[in-house]
């Protein structure tokens, strides 16, 4: 019997539904949700007797006794499990209604099934109000098995798989538990922006967004329709300019009629009109504007370059030195050439900025929304949860139920190189050194909280050399207030920092670390004008649902990945 | 008194505020939101006694009874209210605190002022924990009265004024309030993508993301670096291969050693390694990657051009074709050069999609969205509203209260340009003509909204000729199944359609509208295969901030504005 991911109806609601009221169902549609039945506590068994309509697609069909009847398994996205409907083949073509991803909205009544079947509850179907045929030897995602693979090249259609449903579920509630937290917390939801024309990181590896490429393209189509002016049509339009310029000035001389004199200098001002409108299609060159040998940013959209944000933290930083407690939660982006299963170049990420806090507060903030994400997922997306359990990663529930039950390794970053070193002393071989000073490899975080400690670990305390310039300087002057939060199966889940409020300091930082200031000026107002000891973190979305479903490639669980090479839909 | 976005903890809770575990009000940071005293229902009275720890920036600071004590109001951004400070002179250099927007951290004792004040609460301070000072001389946003247009000159700052603060608190509220209304009714949020390859509406005026300027720029400064190889090198190199393949042969024709042979295989391989990476690099031509005399986009970093997205709609369908209820909630772009108050070129929007439904369906959605963030508003935003209706709007609350509590009007379009016709009979004059197969004009929205009906009207079932392919044909087959939801203040909130489900029929209108099929094949296979009923629509998230705030400008209910010209931090 299916949980699912929100609280169904009461059943003295649900007891009144029948077909004339069954839009009282709130999910503004004629049918009833199939969670409203099967995802019941009862799995719908005390609905026996109700006439309702419902609607969705159909997982398997097949015909029996000999063709007096169908058997369908329906799924309409709203849980994972399925409804079972059962059409005489007095009330509709069965032909029509069994192949796997057709459409079908029926009226009928709700029974309770004979003893010793699965379902709680089925559905005997009087009326086919619909159905959305498919063609088996056409349909892309037939019933067979199908890999994540296979069904990334058929993105448009891999959202009625069980397995992809179920992750839109997922998803979906950690997004809802993610502002649920916040909002509980008195955090503000800041959005952030998109476009962008500070690169936070200094790293370079942006998406450009402009519009001198389509500009330049029309223009080209535009000279090719009408040709640019050549030198000699220029040169005639000037001298008929002069030619009206001397006929005004005869008339005047001759003390012509008013009307005469003002007739000629409209001809004037039209052959003037024509002349500066040669001279600026003149002007005019296909391609991209250029101005001193490099292309000319003034003539873009935004007046300068502009690229996609790999972060919100700088700007919403601004909102924390103001109304304290904010979080982003929204799209980055990395112009990246890899390909591998952890990265996406548009993924999703959420970051909490909090003033008047510290690098410990940053710390419980983190452990508590990461509990509290894991908790929602037990309570109210178990039915999914147990399908990728069964299906994807044995492991997973047990692992929610660790995260939110463990208070959280906390150790130095001088702590946890001590403990590589000595697994190495006792035997463990590592791809990448361990020293002090040395940025952790994934596979350095993944043995802390997989093998040594299994539980999540936070290391804090960086060496300053492999950090951002914003993060706090410690006192002992080689360190910073950074902290990264591991979590088994994926590493790093969320990486944080007190951020820097002393103005010398970060100008000195900045400086170190030979950035350009002028930039960062705004930023470094944040630090004259009545700076706030604050902190942050970032959590990359995806990297929660891969920790929470053990999918192991990311592409699979954003809807619509974007990586090298492709952008499909 | 403020009301709040969140009701305040309980009294019970508060009471045991104190330094030591005022950790525990869920901020994570050792000092209380100030919403916690003064957003109380008894306005923090109730409090006093207790011993806390506060902080925020000065709004207003004045030194009193010659410099013995100052009054400073200090507001830290979660509620509208400031908390009354009372220093003396004794615990701090007055001189240092009262400048606006300097940022304090006090310790003290929450005192009932004497009567005959405003505030129900004051704090005694008996220890300053923290300074952020501020220079008065150069702070780029003192307190004099500053216009929301200076204001958008200094995005970074700009938050800490009380208007930008109240209307981040009430955008937070409707984004919140959103995300509940849709989960409530058992919506999945599905992120849709920025980037995109599928022009949706065909409308072209979309940003475009490439990295091929960024790796032109790189190209170019690396062939500087190391220039291209000549075709003199080329040959060399060629030659060095062809003597050493000499070289090879006449050792194994001579039979000589084994170790010779292969020696000399080893200096082959190596002639044609070099040969091959200077042929590699000879191609290399600085400038855009061409092809056929055209960008050659398969070079770009998705191998085709790319946009950032002007809508989620076409994506989002793709769910609800499968899942049912659906919605999207992120940023989308236009490039239009447009320099109105009410366009910007990276704006939010609402995009439910629902299967199973049809345009009524569609209608009761939107309006008991619009309706659900009115209430929200009224209810767990007041205290920003009331700042509003007395700085901005005075009929902004009335507002909300008339679309929460009134049935929308609906109308045909036909009957709308009925009532418009005879508006204009009545003497009513629009500067845009009235005739039954145009688009309604903003004035004539908002006569129909504001002056006509004086209430939220939605106009339904529009000609075809002016509405998208993918909208339901009726079987008029003059109108398509379309409807807009105009509000008074800005017109038009809302537009939606019933979405086109007949195969043939999209199909056709296609072709008709001279659009290419090909980039459609992935939506026509939602309607090949196990086709659904659905509607759906968009909701401008600034639209519905300026309907609620009475805001004039777009650009000062979006945290970081982008329009032409300005993409600022």
């Amino acid at each position: 019997m299916a949980e699912t991911d929100q609280t169904p109806p009461p059943a003295d609601q649900l007891d009144a539904l029948n077909l004339s009221d069954a839009v009282q169902n709130h999910s503004f549609s004629d049918r009833v949700l199939i969670r409203s039945i099967v995802g019941r506590p009862d799995g719908g068994a005390g609905l026996a007797g109700q006439r309702v309509r419902a609607g969705g697609w159909v997982k398997t069909g097949r015909e029996q006794g000999k063709g007096t009847f169908a058997f369908l398994e329906l799924n309409d996205g709203s849980c994972p499990a399925n409804l079972q409907v059962i059409v005489d083949a007095g009330v509709a073509v069965l032909g029509k209604l069994v192949a796997t991803g057709t459409c079908v909205v029926v009226d009928g009544i709700l029974k309770v099934p004979p003893e010793g079947t699965r379902q709680r509850i089925e559905l005997r179907v009087e009326q086919v109000v619909h159905i959305g045929e498919v063609d088996p030897a056409k349909y892309p995602i037939p019933k067979t098995k199908l890999t994540l693979e296979f069904l990334r090249d058929h993105l448009h259609l891999r959202s009625r798989t069980n397995t992809i449903a179920a992750i839109a579920r997922i998803r979906n509630a950690l997004a809802f538990a993610t502002h649920s937290f916040f909002q509980e917390h008195h955090f503000l939801y800041v959005h952030t922006p998109i476009i962008t024309t500070s690169d936070c990181e200094g790293a370079g590896e942006m998406f450009q967004v402009t519009t001198l490429i389509s500009e330049a393209e029309k223009l080209e189509k535009e000279l090719i329709k009408t040709p640019s002016p050549s030198e000699v049509d220029i040169e005639a339009a000037r001298q008929l300019v002069s030619e009206r310029g001397e006929a005004v000035k005869q008339l005047k001389a001759a003390k012509a009629s008013k009307e005469d004199i003002s007739a000629s200098v409209v001809e004037l001002n039209k052959a003037k009109e024509s002349l500066s409108k040669l001279e600026e299609r003149f002007k005019l060159t296909p391609g991209i504007p250029q101005k001193d040998g490099k292309i000319d940013y003034t003539q873009d959209f935004f007046a300068r370059q502009a690229f996609l944000t790999v972060s919100g933290q700088l700007q919403v930083e601004t909102y924390a030195c103001a109304v304290s407690n904010v979080y982003t939660f929204g799209p980055t982006f990395r112009a990246e050439h890899s390909h591998t299963s952890r990265h996406l170049a548009e993924f999703w990420m959420v970051e909490p900025e909090i003033a008047f806090a510290d690098l410990q507060d940053d710390m419980n903030c983190a452990e508590a929304y990461v509990k509290y994400m894991c908790k929602w997922l037990l309570e109210k997306c178990l039915g999914d949860m147990e399908f990728m359990a069964k299906n994807y990663d044995k492991g997973c529930i047990d692992r929610l139920r660790m995260v939110a039950s463990t208070p959280f390794v906390r150790i130095s970053y001088t702590e946890a190189v001590e403990q590589l070193e000595e697994a190495v002393k006792g035997g463990k071989k590592f791809e990448n050194e361990v020293e002090w000073g040395f940025d952790l490899a994934s596979e350095h975080e993944r043995y802390l909280t997989e093998v040594k400690f299994q539980k999540p670990v936070i290391v804090y305390n960086y060496p300053k050399g492999i950090k951002a310039f914003y993060m706090r300087l410690n006192d002992d002057l080689k360190t910073v207030a950074a902290m990264d939060v591991l979590v088994p199966k994926v590493g790093e889940l969320i990486g944080g920092s007190q951020r820097e409020e002393r103005y010398e300091v970060i100008r000195e930082r900045i400086i170190e670390m030979g950035l350009p200031l002028e930039p960062y000026e705004w930023y470094l107002d944040l630090r004259r004008y009545g700076t706030v000891k604050h902190c942050g973190f970032g959590l990359g979305f995806e990297r929660m649902i891969l920790f929470a479903t053990g999918i192991d490639n990311i592409r699979d669980v954003i809807p619509f990945p974007r990586y090298p090479g492709r952008a499909d839909l």
